[in-house]
């Protein structure tokens, strides 16, 4: 079972932060997306416990992998270093290209079905980050065709987080 | 291979629709909620369109078995056929029993990953019959636990199938 | 948020160990389902090692929803108490339903996406218990359909959390 | 509703075959997959018949994105043109990466639940083709990680046409 070793595995969690924040998404902007899906159904709950969970989210392996290989494609794509015709389906977002919702899919799934809802929902309301995240997109320079997708994703993953660990009910 | 046959295959089409309706659900709701989902891409788009669309999807196979299961397990659960714990879950509609999503997402992936956004949105905006549905839910001798998340998913499978066409572009 | 109580959660943890068995299934089967498809990877590997993770799979609350609710139609359709044509399609096993793989994706899901190939492969293979299960679904008495996916799901997964735990690399 | 014009699509769907063969991979070789997947439920099937459905199934846009974003990461991990840590995970198959699976599931949803233990069958036994891009994979200048998931995907799901176009019962 070739793998990464442990001390990779402990620098891989750190990176993941760094590289989200690289591509201008701090965790609290992620903490705030959740308290906005979160909020109604709990009274105690605060952005600070929105972003512990979030970062509780971001050590498991598949949420990793999910987004060490969105971002790539997406930076890629800034480069036109995608061959036609996948450059411009990601460069330009095309509607129905979907592998963005597919990687999105295997982070909420993390914490179960319940995920989904909460994910589908944000993604179409556009809070917060996501919609910075969206203006940007117009302009030529950037692309962010999986980076909204994996984080409203990370977000719906901790509201679902929260749901389980029966804490703040 | 056991598998139905052919007249049975043409009746079981109509059966679905029937009980559908026999559950509250009119093909003109459904119809209403897909056109609340897409109009604002499509301006020559009418509800009868979104109707076309809404049969297509209910004759597909995947569809018509989760709607079958489903609507099976609310009307068990309505008459407390069910063992517990799962009579309560159902009845009650616990908010982590997540089998009710699972079924829906079965019917949502026909038509692709493009379409778990839509669901997701009006699964939480909750409009049209879904509205309905939702405060019916809440008197005692009714349970549509199943049944608002699997319309909600046939609404949301027919306006990807509407994406996936192009006809309205 | 309506849930279990904290009381009737354990409970539950308890019960649905029992429910398998009286389904005729024990922990030491499923347990040599996950040996089966692990054993060539890991070398220091035991049967124990792996009941000792279908434990832990278990007690996650989707794989309990799925398990109480599959084994609730077969126990059904069995009694025959299911409407047409579901009666049928889950009493005869009809190849095209598809509900009982969706339900052991659920399970499946748990552990990420690694899982699948380890669960299609023992559903084709079946080995040991799974060729029990298979074998007695030919009388007319009892209704396997969705307990051998469940089965094979619940090992598939355990293998899945041994190869993420990095304990017998 | 940015899209590919109707002209693009065409030229898409002979691209997608020539990227596959590019690949070392030919259309009777994956009909041969679905072959050793279906004979022995349908005595009159034959290679060319499942050739017919494998090309069926390359006409799906859900396939083809899935394909496209495979085989560039493939290609791009051959060339090194990946950031640490995915350039290894990608170009070593690393066991746990699992996106190669997921977008694989993606191509297999097209035609519902029931191709899943298909795909995870011959993932597995990794008959035909399947065992040759295994093999070249030992090689360094060569990365299959993508494309053998891909392609026993697209195997699975031309096995799922066939079930249920029925026609072969």
């Amino acid at each position: 079972m070739m793998d990464l070793r442990t001390e990779e595995r402990q620098a891989l969690d750190e990176y993941i932060i760094k590289k989200i924040e690289d591509r201008g998404v701090s965790l609290q902007q992620i903490g705030e997306l959740t308290y906005f899906l979160q909020e109604k159904y709990y009274k105690d709950l605060t952005v600070d416990d929105c972003v512990h969970n979030v970062k509780a989210v971001l050590l498991k392996r598949e949420v990793q992998n999910a987004i060490l290989t969105g971002i790539q494609l997406d930076e890629l794509a800034e480069k036109g270093m995608l061959d036609f015709p996948l450059q411009d389906m990601i460069a330009k977002d095309y509607s129905l290209y979907g592998i963005d919702e597919i990687l999105a899919f295997s982070i909420v799934n993390v914490y179960g079905s319940i995920g989904f809802t909460n994910f589908g929902y944000i993604d179409k309301v556009k809070p917060g980050i996501l919609r910075e995240l969206d203006i940007k997109d117009d302009s030529k320079s950037v692309c962010h065709t999986f980076l909204d997708d994996l984080i409203g994703a990370v977000a719906a993953a901790a509201a679902s987080r929260i749901a389980h660990s029966g804490k703040f009910d």
